[in-house]
């Protein structure tokens, strides 16, 4: 299943719409334009989708409105990826070679630099106005200190309320963002625009423990990043902890899990260890009360096809295996 | 000397305000403050003044209108400087510690993308309107395919034009944009504007033909960088071009400045033979040809201070040690 197999005709359409904006948008520069293109296929657009709902969630938007929006989130998320894979040193994403695999570090800094400058053209171009761009560099700014605070934090448990903030940091902003985005363009009174953000802050929620769990669960080919890639790289999520405080092997998991240099044995252990506890299923609980929060969040305001597609994500996000 | 001193009292001023503003501004985060203020220290705030002098080229304009611009402009040139360090690998800037060689890579990138972010915030928060963002994000991404053009060259001796193009998109861009924001603010009238900019992009080439000299002339306790630092890293710039086509030595000059593997007697010699050349005086006459346009373009119409201060300011940049 894929997201969208959740939208109406309409928003279908609009998806065909978006991906050519997102490719346009990145047609600056032939170099840029080879670079990027490999970057941008493939993505769920989950961001740029939930912006488009929530701007279309009661009368109809126009296009012209909403797609430039659409696409700066899609290259803000794009521009994160391409140096989050720095900080990862992954090789791959989304299936496809990481922008700093094939060009190095450097161009890979840039290439990102260049994906979030131009979102904020975009936004400037389209006239916006201040309250947008406000909540854009705002969420640009906390995904930063988000993956400021992981990366400063490898190889450290974290307790329950450090793990949330650093995923409310690092994603349910970002999705939340996106909902309130829409909701203004759209000039939905301010409760509904409340409303829509808080379904986004539990969806963004449920997505990062979901993605926490896949890097643990999932099948390399479907999610297109190596298995144990947190593990490798000192991230610890929610599977660990819950792992940590329930299996009698804790011990062992927590002198891998704080290791520094660990072998792929090691990763498989550890694996093996989290997998053998309930910390799957605990994860998954979890997951399903946020998702709980962000459908008992939208307001009955919206339009049947609108609140039926932004339900459906919301299961989606917790069934997915990518 | 230092810029400060071509500035007059009022300017001076201004000049601590925005020391003020730009440390407040990096005060979110406890972590990102420890980082960031070190990188802050001691910059030269060109492009800042630049803003702030066009601002007030005609009438005085409220610092509560100009300073969270000039203040951005500050951060996004730090943000470059901090990604440029990654991509040069530098150890040194401004003589502290980059925050690559102190933190690596992963959290350098993360920095620079708080700076920028931040600089939009700024901007956003301050109502500046939809022209302003359109110039900032424009010259963010014109600066990351400048650096992108430089960092797929290395190691390539470019034609004249290739290097004009590349220090354009690199430096004279950013310094045209300052001058053309503080006249934008000041809502100078479009001919003013223009030249203004003009005087900007003028001031701008010269400044990175000097930049590049000071690689090889430059005193490594006064420029805060080691010397010969472009050659090593392949970046080559006005001065090996010109002495590559005088040189009785240019083929050998040519064979360490095309390899990717180089000593430092490499450099030394290197060094050596363009500076046996006139490369020196040519880079220097050539600067001071762009100082005289950027001067011919101030409009006749400024305040005899401000049009002082931009010709004090332009002499610097030429007879400048750092």
């Amino acid at each position: 299943m894929n997201f969208v197999a959740a939208l109406s005709e309409k928003a279908s359409k609009n998806i065909s719409e978006l991906e050519e904006n997102i490719r346009q948008a990145i047609s600056d520069d032939p170099f840029i334009f080879e670079a990027c293109e490999p970057l941008i296929r493939g993505g769920k657009r989950l961001r740029p989708m939930l912006m488009l709902l929530c701007a279309n969630a009661k009368n109809s938007c126009p296009n012209s409105r909403t797609m430039p929006l659409a696409t700066a989130l899609e290259l803000i998320h794009t521009a994160s990826l391409v140096h989050d894979d720095i900080i990862d040193t992954s090789k791959k994403r989304r299936g496809v070679e990481t922008a700093n695999s094939k060009y190095g570090a450097q161009i890979a800094v840039l290439i990102g630099d260049y994906l979030f400058a131009k979102a904020f053209q975009l936004v400037a171009e389209n006239n916006y106005g201040a309250e947008v761009q406000l909540i854009l560099s705002k969420l640009v700014k906390q995904l930063c200190i988000g993956e400021i605070m992981q990366d400063r934090s490898l190889f450290v448990v974290p307790t329950m309320s450090e793990y949330y903030r650093r995923i409310n940091l690092k994603t349910a902003i970002f999705l939340s963002s996106c909902c309130r985005l829409g909701a203004i363009v759209a000039q939905l009174d301010d409760s509904e625009i409340e409303r829509l953000a808080a379904y986004g802050t539990s969806l963004g929620l449920a997505f990062q423990i979901i993605d926490d769990l896949l890097d643990f669960c999932g099948d390399e080919k479907v999610t297109g990043k190596p298995r144990g890639g947190d593990l490798k790289s000192g991230v610890i999520t929610l599977p660990v902890v819950r792992a940590l405080s329930t299996s009698d092997e804790a011990p062992a998991l927590k002198k891998i899990v704080t290791s520094e240099t660990v072998t792929c044995t090691d990763i498989d252990a550890a694996i093996k260890i989290i997998c053998a506890t309930d910390a799957v299923d605990y994860c998954k609980t979890r997951a399903e009360a946020h998702i709980e929060s962000a459908r008992v969040n939208l307001p009955a305001s919206l339009k049947i096809s609108v609140a039926l597609a932004l339900e459906q994500i919301a299961e989606f996000v917790v069934d997915r295996t990518r």
